[in-house]
């Protein structure tokens, strides 16, 4: 339907994967574990990092946290002092719904490589684009609530299938929902049947060693 | 950050306004209301959309249903017996997070426009970018659940300034969430005074009746 945008758009792509391998060279002179954190808005990316963020037994963790307005999200991570660095995507219509390769290169100056050991990009809430757009990251951390209900991999396979784990978030509301779980397992697992899936809470804190456990584990394989 | 980006943004913008009014003045000589649905992924759109379509009273309503991939939302749809469109953004890197005017444009010839009197396009869930695409509607509808988080109106002001109703659904969830209502309508009011707000449950039905009276009253404003 849109062939000439598809070929503007994997133009785009190209550039953008030219400038995410300069990222991770940059990330892997400074010994620094990266994880790219994708998730619908109100996932609960935020509040499963400041889970981790305070108690990391002695990895040094830093945070760019990309919105597309505002700065709320980051300031709720900095009172754990952690460096947090802002990325802003843009007012009005200028505002885009992803980070890409260039946006978190432009912010690199902005973040103190040498004095962290994990770098956690969290970026827009966004269940569709994010995906499509490297940033130069270890690995893809998706975080899916069970209150967006058990269809969504095969609505939007893209991200299910470009994550490494899955956190599927808000466990303690299952009981009050009409979510099955066992077929949000199946309908997951027919997109991307390698990503390790971790249940959790950010409100009980259940799972949230599991979540703690990925992220040590991939500061581990540097 | 992206002068030159948000330039290019801006002209596609312009081509997408041009295919807007064509798509509304055929909307006009059919005499059919069009409704833009937004909201995140699992917002409850669909579920709304499922309560609405059952009993609109005499009127007859069709959809347009956005999806990136499948279709799972126009076959729940289409069981309630109206005429429903799928429309695909595509696969992979090509599909895009959002409809456009040329998209709906692109779909009109398979939407009986001489049989109904409301078409409801169902847009991609995304709580950025739908909103800063016109398709040719008459209003712009979101559905925003309570699970997301009462901040949102602040983090993603495009959407949320850009309504003309939201609905704030899965209120049923509220005893089971540290969901603060009075602040989430403050944070609504603060970035749009004049959206008609409807607290609803497409669980419980609670709101339902509201909903569907916006509807009509967008038809009878006609």
């Amino acid at each position: 339907m849109h062939r000439t945008k598809v070929r503007v758009v994997e133009d785009a792509l190209d550039a953008n994967n030219t400038i995410a391998r300069a990222n991770r060279d940059d990330f892997d002179r400074a010994g620094v574990a990266v994880a790219n954190l994708m998730g619908a808005p109100g996932a609960g990316k935020t509040a499963l990092l400041e889970y981790v963020l305070s108690d990391l037994g002695g990895v040094r963790a830093g945070v760019l946290e990309g919105d597309v307005q505002g700065t709320l999200d980051a300031d709720r991570l900095a009172s754990l002092h952690v460096p947090v660095t802002q990325l802003q995507t843009g007012d009005g219509f200028g505002g885009e719904c992803h980070l890409d390769a260039n946006m978190v290169r432009s912010a690199l100056p902005s973040i103190p490589l040498s004095d962290i050991d994990l770098l956690i990009i969290e970026n827009v809430g966004n269940l569709v684009c994010p995906a499509e757009f490297a940033v130069g990251e270890d690995a893809r951390a998706m975080v899916y609530a069970v209150t967006e209900g058990e269809e969504k991999p095969l609505k939007y396979p893209v991200m299910f299938r470009a994550a490494d784990v899955v956190v599927v978030n808000k466990v303690d509301l299952l009981p009050h929902l009409d979510f099955d779980l066992p077929r949000f397992l199946a309908n997951l697992a027919d997109v991307n049947p390698d990503a390790t899936v971790i249940q959790a809470s950010s409100r009980t804190g259940e799972g949230v060693d599991a979540w703690c456990a990925w992220l040590l584990d991939l500061v581990a394989a540097r």
